[in-house]
């Protein structure tokens, strides 16, 4: 037993080595954010040996034997590190963090960074000249790796949970599984039935608008919201994302595309969603092992709720339409409000997941789900991925790629050894309706509010419920505490149903 | 005698440590930038944890006994640091970065950072109320530290030889003292000749131009220059500044105002100047000890040769102005080219360094440098500052200013504890018109080339003789081996005399 002074003076230690690192990471932030938004071509190079010098520095930081001696000790005062705590659970989170960086040996980690160097060069080639067979070798590789790596955490009760437990913590594989087994036959029968019946018109979106007041409306739009410019800022870049420098300074980027005038509001908002959960932790775990978010999936149930059920609900459109109407009087001047929102809801079985609608987006991520779930348990071989690809989007959406480019090599996440990271898309907007149905249970006059284009009820309640906490909370504990149920498809099957049922009269 | 092989890996491990310094630096900067141009105000507070923490890891590298042992190793080897190789540059530079490092005891360090802090807290509420008694302790306080931190390097033939080594290496008080003594009664005499004719109208540049196009024309100007843009950018802040992330990546701001269409542009030329030495040094010093520039005066000559020497010379304007004109009809439709060039050259003894035009400037530097010396020396006291400010001005400029507020306190300086810098404003000058001569003798068709709007003999000689060098000679040796003399007053005064002869009919 350490005395009490003593052991203030370690779980100080614990906070001073967490503050530090938490400083390293939000400089790594800048450095990232300045790189694809503002960087000239030129400063490539030496960006990249900024980034290695710091990313080594962290590295060394995190896994010395010093900082190990520490979260041990501190560990055996502790004693449960599942208790409510803040400082059981900094304990059990620096755990984490020390074992994932020190498990790792370091020949198999220069591996994999060759591996996934070479895999991104390859992936980028084949899907260039849409030929699966140059990135096969490198995904061969890339998926040998991912089994050594996961080996690394043994035992396990599922090959594929060490890989989930680095984006999902403390979420198993066979949860993911039942929950997306009882969702997948019920989104292709909705879908199925929409096939059926007169598609909404939409062409009204995929025109040229002017970026200027695309820009003024988006902020607007998501100043309504409630997203704090005095801490954050709105840039432009090839992909939008969401960065955080620290609680002060969380920001978000945006794409005007050309050919869609809907593209950069929707993303926008769901930066923006992103963006706010950032915000929104609770101040004291500024420079703090607690610092940060529960998961990605309770990330993404943010963007995806800011973005989609309140983005394309009738009553933010009632609020918003007149004043886009306003600003864009050539095309929307003659589209009726009920006409705007059946378009932007238009449900369309696609080759490409990042365009998918709300009806079809979970159904490819559960493809790559069980494929990648199947390449780590040995059960689906590399070199049968196309068809296999091909076969499932058939089976799911009805529609079958033309090419490996619109199939199987359109997403990077592989060649860069990001396998486990899909579900948490899927997750997140199981999460979403999940959160909102429990919100409207608390303030059932939230729709109403939406009508009239207030949204403080529904960002306190996020900001009490789920944003204050950082990394305190796995996020099954998050969903239980804030819904009484843990992640479960149900709420947004009823959800999809109820929205398409009435949209496509089902 | 270390063994050769031996000799060559310590000379690796000091480029190694150079290397990741060099990073670290760059980070820092992109910090800097990133905190200056595009910051949220709410990112303030951790900005400044991060680069403490920064900071932190850096002063660590630098000043590792490992690494005093490893240059103390090199040193011995090498044996004249003088020596023009690389290798012995490299240590000598290491050594008197090591050395300037380590020195200073922590609690100086520490006290410096406070007075500094509170002084510059202080000079600000001075300013505003401009009322020196608010600043006056904190100066005393900041003066006294400067001189505890002088006598670290003793011994030394003047107290202000170490505050000046830490700007212009290997510069003695002595030498910028006889080079400004010969240069003031001159420059006094030029502008009491000048005060006697009618002045110029300068009126048609005192108003509002039209931002963009102001920013269109700078970039023309300064991408004629050769400012490299795929190296390089330029955004807006409050004061314009240039900022170095590597070789790859230099950057410049500038600032417009609404009363003065010239401001924006002579900045840009003269960051350009700046900006355009970091980006010629040669490739090999790339993470190098002997990366970085000569000294801040070499530096400077480089800024002023752009903004004044070609900037505000009839050359230029022959070829640009008919541009000019184009883009601001209603200011300049009716401004002859030799009205527009008399105008941007006027001469016009004002209280404010920051906008003294080339006769004026150099005086405004004095007046500092011989009150910075008088300080350091204990002949000239704190609290008669404003009286002896005062008086200098009406004995070098004329002009008596009527507050503190624009005397005295006019500069932020003092105040964060920079005294021995304002020398290299004005030796910046005296360099500038030494290269430039040395640069016609070896060109004599400059002129003509810079009328048909052409720079590219000007930069590459710039290059060839200054910029690829980076650090590896000091200012002096700079001067030496690109115009056979030391830093010098007579071609800026005959430069001076000449231009504002003809301008002004003496």
């Amino acid at each position: 037993m350490i005395e009490k002074p003593e052991l203030d003076k370690k779980f100080e230690q614990l906070i001073e080595l967490a503050a530090e690192l938490e400083d390293l990471r939000n400089i790594e932030a800048v450095l990232g954010w300045d790189q694809s938004v503002y960087m000239p071509p030129g400063g490539a190079e030496e960006r990249g040996m900024q980034s290695a010098t710091l990313g080594r520095i962290m590295h060394e930081k995190l896994t010395s034997d010093e900082v190990g001696q520490l979260i041990a000790d501190l560990e055996a005062e502790v004693g449960d590190l599942n208790a409510e705590t803040d400082e059981a659970r900094m304990v059990k989170v620096a755990k984490r963090n020390y074992e994932k960086q020190t498990k790792v040996p370091l020949p198999l980690l220069i591996e994999s960074i060759k591996a996934t160097t070479m895999g991104h060069e390859a992936w980028v080639k084949a899907r260039e000249q849409s030929d699966f067979s140059i990135f096969q070798p490198h995904l061969e590789k890339i998926v040998d790796l991912r089994k050594q790596y996961a080996d690394l955490f043994k035992p396990y009760d599922h090959i594929y949970d060490p890989l989930l437990d680095d984006f999902e913590p403390g979420m198993k594989t066979i949860e993911v599984q039942e929950i997306f087994n009882e969702l997948r036959p019920q989104q292709v029968a909705l879908i199925q039935a929409i096939a059926e019946k007169q598609p909404p018109d939409n062409s009204f979106i995929k025109q040229d608008y002017d970026e200027e007041k695309q820009e003024l409306f988006g902020r607007y739009v998501i100043t309504r919201f409630g997203y704090d410019w005095n801490r954050g800022r709105l840039d432009v870049t090839a992909h939008p994302f969401t960065t955080s420098f620290g609680h002060g300074d969380v920001r978000i980027t945006t794409r005007y595309l050309k050919d869609d005038g809907g593209s950069a509001l929707f993303s926008t908002m769901h930066e923006a969603g992103h963006a706010m959960y950032g915000q929104g932790v609770d101040k004291k775990y500024n420079r703090h092992p607690l610092n940060g978010s529960s998961s990605l999936a309770i990330h993404e149930s943010q963007s995806r709720l800011w973005e989609n059920l309140i983005g394309r609900s009738k009553e933010f459109w009632s609020f918003f339409y007149p004043s886009l109407q306003m600003l864009f009087p050539e095309h929307l001047g003659n589209v009726s409000q009920q006409d705007f929102y059946r378009g932007i809801n238009k449900i369309e079985p696609s080759f490409i997941r990042v365009e998918a609608d709300e009806a079809t987006y979970n159904l490819h991520v559960m493809l790559r789900l069980e494929i990648e779930i199947g390449l780590m348990e040995g059960t689906i071989e590399v070199k049968d991925l196309p068809e296999i690809w091909n076969a499932k989007m058939e089976e799911y959406l009805g529609v079958t790629p033309s090419n490996d480019a619109e199939g199987v090599l359109q997403d990077v996440h592989w060649s860069g050894g990001m396998i486990g990271y899909f579900s948490t898309y899927a997750l997140g907007n199981l999460a979403s309706v999940q959160l909102w149905d429990k919100m409207l249970e608390d303030h059932p006059n939230i729709p109403d509010e939406i009508a009239q284009g207030k949204f403080d009820t529904i960002l306190g309640w996020m900001r009490e419920k789920v944003h204050r906490f950082g990394s305190k909370f796995e996020p099954q504990e998050i969903m239980l505490k804030a819904t009484g149920s843990k992640i479960t498809p149900e709420p947004y099957m009823r959800y999809l149903q109820t929205k398409y049922g009435e949209l496509y009269d089902l």
